[in-house]
């Protein structure tokens, strides 16, 4: 008998903890809702078939993959042993765990889109898994809160992401953040401009650490990546962006030359527009040009959060594209979405203390005392009592010493103990104790209720 | 490119499923807190050695097992693929999937049992998976909504638990349901009393079946699996169980050479008396001395719900053991617990047509108009105007056709349409279509939200 240990990279979420995510969950799924998007479910257990080619090379490694069942060695010879696991992988494994929830949504698209109201909004919040090696903040296993609209190129979208982003952040308490934006074709009109024309994913990797290493080792950098001088100096723009008093004005100035980059700007300049429409108060939006979140995804808008004043950084991100369901055989369907990253918010908010003070861990607002044998069906009787009238309660189940009843009821932050003894049965006149103030109040039958619920 | 396809025994839940889910979920979820359940996650991978051997052999076998990330093959060599695959797991796979949501309860309290306030209660909604073959209500995917209680051998846990069935129930709004109680110890009374002393697990299995092949197949069955004619003539007693006046007399007198049956009957009476001073009206519940469910886990108390008047049987079990955490190193924990069937409630639910009908899978009341470009800011000033005011709302997000735009309405079950118009934009009244009755009626800024809220 071993001692008994969590798998690596995962966690228990006990009472405390699972009272906190559940109010992150219910404040995102709140605020998903309320902008319209509908929930779905995909199974944990995907085809490799689907999952596989989706996510890189190094995705395909981080997949979990399942043994078959029964026999699953039945075709692997001497042989494959020499060719080495890679070759052997389909012949003991057809099934992986889910990645992220892109992925199975866009399968979920292609296999239903006959009976989807289109344009189809959702939102997922499930776990994901990746076989990455665990460090402080990443785990194997983790929960996702993904919104995505698809079906639509309109940039209604984007500006409805950007106002659910804030809602979101503001119900749970963080209001020190800001929504990054970057468009693809900015990207590349950039590219374009200064003579490096496809060349935005090795410029956006290095103008991305502009902030942490400054202009000169930028610059640097991009001569490694094998950028020439020549469009180096046509970079001199972007370090100005800060102090423009018009972007777009800029921008376009800028980009004239590349229609593609224009067009980025437009449609940026657009969800700025928008945003404003819809009425957003004190908007935390900025433009970053240098924003990419692993490009080859998106095509159009590209999105990231950061809370402020703490150590974490990126608490979401999205975009973007338009060919999201391609890979299973419907080309031409556009969609943008946003994932928020449970975990991240969770450190964010534990980091600032902003989780609300009546969070209570526990629903039980009253436990009613065991007294002894006698007294027992007198405290059910008010046990009763107090469910019937909604109120969530509990009897302590042994007729254990008072002072470890009192313990249990403390330990479980229950914010009331009725206190049913010999004598308080007899007389009817039952004391209610506030676990808080320590204050002890009689009431009876017709009295408890109203009491508890004061 | 392949055709996208689902893994064999796994289910996506869109939008109109996951309403119905969802109202399930809650209601459970809000009758286990209700009662003091506090919620607890654990991880869907767990060690390998957690898993098995806990659920028997074919357990051993139905578990799903993760590969080992990198090289798996570079322990395994070609004497291995001769030794067959059982000797060959352990070199290629460590971790494996939640079977149940017990086991790795089990495994929490045993690491976690300094910090939590003990009788520990606890529910736990999370999916389970099994590499069973699929058929018809049976998923290798599934969920289970579990709540347990444990650190007590208090009756009072198995009393809660049949009250709680009840509430869940009637919350669901399933009335005809049967309630079955057995327990072990009077099943090994019965066989203690026919002279077939531990022989109880053969006994259940073939009166289990009196129900459906009738006594004297019972006894035949019994006959083949090793009972005497003397054992099944002392078992005559069982057959007029159903026409005794005072069930536990009769069994008092039946078991009287048994002590341990006579336990039995004695804890079976006292949750039949706190059920009575808990208050529970019209009490479902029901001795049933073939209920056997699993016997090995059981030591007190065994339940079963059944759906009546329906073809699906079994919707909740559970049970009393009295060493939980006896494999994980901490013995002498006993609990008490059930576990909810999700999919089993919702196909009954479906058979019996009574999920509430005002149960809208789109929780959006109201879609804006989008007739062009021009109309646009009006349209999202009115939709920034419900969401103020927590109307769940949204834009349809291009200028397409308005029939286009009614179908998605229409589509999606969202009763309200605003029809905000050039002509209606200029005039500052907008029409507010109720989809249900077709009437529209003229709104302006200052009535639309009381009107829609009506």
């Amino acid at each position: 008998m071993s001692k008994p240990g969590l798998a690596r990279g995962t966690r228990d979420f006990g009472p405390e903890v699972m009272a906190k995510r559940n109010f992150i969950f219910d404040t995102v799924k709140k605020v998903y809702k309320k902008y319209g998007f509908l929930p779905l479910e995909t199974p944990s257990i995907e085809n490799l078939s689907v999952l596989m080619g989706k996510y890189g090379e190094e995705g395909d490694q981080l997949l979990f993959k399942i043994l078959n069942s029964g026999d699953f060695l039945k075709d692997v010879t001497p042989e494959d042993l020499e060719k080495g696991y890679k070759e052997t992988l389909k012949k003991v494994t057809e099934k992986g765990l889910r990645y992220d929830l892109t992925v199975p949504f866009a399968r979920y698209v292609a296999m239903n889109r006959q009976q989807l109201a289109i344009p189809f909004k959702r939102y997922q919040i499930q776990p994901v898994w990746r076989a990455d090696r665990p460090q402080k903040g990443r785990y194997r296993e983790f929960y996702q809160c993904d919104a995505d609209v698809v079906g639509t190129d309109s940039l209604i979208c984007e500006a409805e992401i950007v106002l659910m982003l804030h809602e979101v952040f503001r119900d749970l308490g963080i209001t020190e953040f800001m929504v990054k934006i970057n468009n693809r074709k900015i990207l590349a009109g950039i590219a374009e401009a200064i003579g490096a024309a496809g060349k935005e994913a090795a410029l956006s990797v290095a103008i991305d650490k502009l902030d942490k290493i400054g202009k000169e080792k930028v610059e640097g950098e991009l001569m490694e990546r094998g950028f020439s001088e020549e469009n180096i100096r046509n970079l001199q723009p972007l370090f100005n962006l800060g102090d423009t008093a018009d972007l777009f004005s800029y921008l376009k100035e800028w980009l004239q030359g590349s229609p593609t980059g224009l067009l980025g700007v437009q449609e940026l300049e657009t969800v700025w527009n928008l945003v404003k429409d819809l009425g957003l108060a004190e908007a935390r939006i900025e433009f970053d040009p240098s924003l990419a979140r692993g490009l080859s995804y998106y095509t159009g808008a590209i999105f990231e959060v950061k809370a402020l004043n703490v150590s974490i950084g990126s608490i979401s991100g999205g975009g973007r594209y338009d060919n999201l369901t391609g890979s299973f055989g419907l080309p031409g369907v556009s969609g943008v979405g946003i994932s928020l990253g449970v975990d991240r918010i969770y450190d964010v908010m534990e980091e600032l203390s902003i989780f609300p003070a009546e969070l209570n861990y526990s629903s039980t607002r009253v436990m009613v005392t065991h007294f002894n044998p006698e007294t027992l069906a007198g405290s059910l009787a008010l046990l009763s009592l107090l469910r019937q009238h909604g109120v969530s309660a509990e009897v302590y189940p042994d007729a254990a010493k008072i002072k470890k009843q009192f313990e249990y009821a403390d330990r479980k932050g229950i914010p009331y103990v009725l206190i049913a003894g010999p004598e308080e049965i007899a007389q009817k006149t039952y004391l209610l104790k506030n676990m808080i103030t320590g204050v002890q109040t009689p009431v009876t039958e017709d009295t408890l209720i109203s009491t508890v619920n004061d």
